[in-house]
């Protein structure tokens, strides 16, 4: 799929992370596109449901599985706004799912490069291609806003979306990993995340001043 | 909670684990007790629904939140018959579940002290207390019977329940683990974990013929 094609996409999983803000929760939004359509669309609904799992992405495989009848997701590829974390790494790799683009990355707790990289792990039975950086800074500069609007607010926890890093104009584009083996941790991976509900640390959870450029592209999904 | 507690309640997860043996999935049951009592239970059910997240350990957490209306599992215990995998071992971090006790151990997938420790992640901000190997014997028996059924049948995966790892009969009794350090993979963890969908390989996928003790227990959850 071309560059214009992922864009395309993540808009629309951003359009499910604006639905996420307006219901309250963190703004992630994730779509599964199959045959070049939209077959299912998430937002996160953790606090709407009172669901610890309720995460955009774990949703979206639902209801991807849901439409094509089988829990494996063959031929589909998954968008979400933010770097997918443990529980939804692993489910992208139980659901056989392809490809994954993420737009914002998440060293503090994302599982697709971030801390871990359990979507490409080679012990484990399937390896997911990983397109990231996808319109990164419109996703996390959603969540930026979220996270500055709650600064001082009412205790809240903000998981799912807790430590975006954005892409700040480095004209870096979008990371492409189709290597097979553990990537290593990121340097900013390395700080404890921190539980807010224990001890609020808003500034240490929203991106850095910093512009934090990714890796230049390793490889092309196109065809040169 | 007393070694006898941990044997009942994981009774109640076998129970559980025959349901999904009935249905056709693979045996693994799930309940969580709060209060002294269970208040949710779970069999896998991944092929009856087709969804490739319904794994009993998500299913009874999702349960279990619409009994407290939260998404926290303060106060709560998990059993489940099979180790976590890296999904739902994720999940139980987001969910903030103080206990986890499980029964077999599963090296090629297992995500609480196999193969991965995403439960007790220094990193992440929140660590599971995790006691292993409760009626590992009767945990393992169900899965090895599963696997041995099928065993030259039609293809058909069965994840959740690849490879259990039974404690036969070793004496060494459950293993507790209150560390919160990342544990360092079992040997049997490195081996690569096949897709059997792709390439059959049900004479690995079942409980070593030499048993595998678990090690002795550290510590122990009741005062002495």
């Amino acid at each position: 799929m071309s560059q214009l094609e992922h864009r395309i996409w993540m808009d629309r999983a951003l359009a499910q992370a604006r639905l996420a803000l307006r219901a309250g929760d963190v703004p992630v939004g994730a779509v599964v596109v199959h045959g070049g359509v939209v077959i299912a669309e998430a937002a996160n609904q953790r606090e709407v449901d009172q669901d610890p799992t309720a995460h955009a992405e774990l949703l979206v495989l639902r209801r991807a599985a849901a439409v094509l009848g089988s829990w494996r997701l063959e031929g589909c590829a998954l968008y979400v706004t933010l770097e997918p974390c443990t529980m939804c790494a692993g489910a992208l790799v139980l659901a056989r799912l392809p490809l994954l683009v993420y737009g914002a990355a998440d060293p503090k707790a994302g599982a697709a490069g971030s801390l871990f990289n359990i979507v490409q792990d080679l012990r484990l039975n399937h390896r997911v291609e990983v397109v990231s950086g996808v319109l990164a800074d419109d996703c996390g500069r959603l969540l930026t806003r979220f996270f500055q609007a709650r600064r001082g607010g009412p205790r809240q926890d903000r998981e799912q979306g807790g430590g975006p890093r954005q892409n700040k104009g480095q004209g870096g584009g979008p990371r492409q990993n189709k290597g097979q083996g553990e990537a290593p941790a990121k340097t900013g991976g390395r700080s404890p995340r921190r539980d807010p509900g224990e001890a609020p640390q808003w500034p240490s959870r929203v991106p850095d001043p910093t512009p934090v450029p990714f890796p230049p592209a390793v490889e092309s999904h196109s065809p040169a």
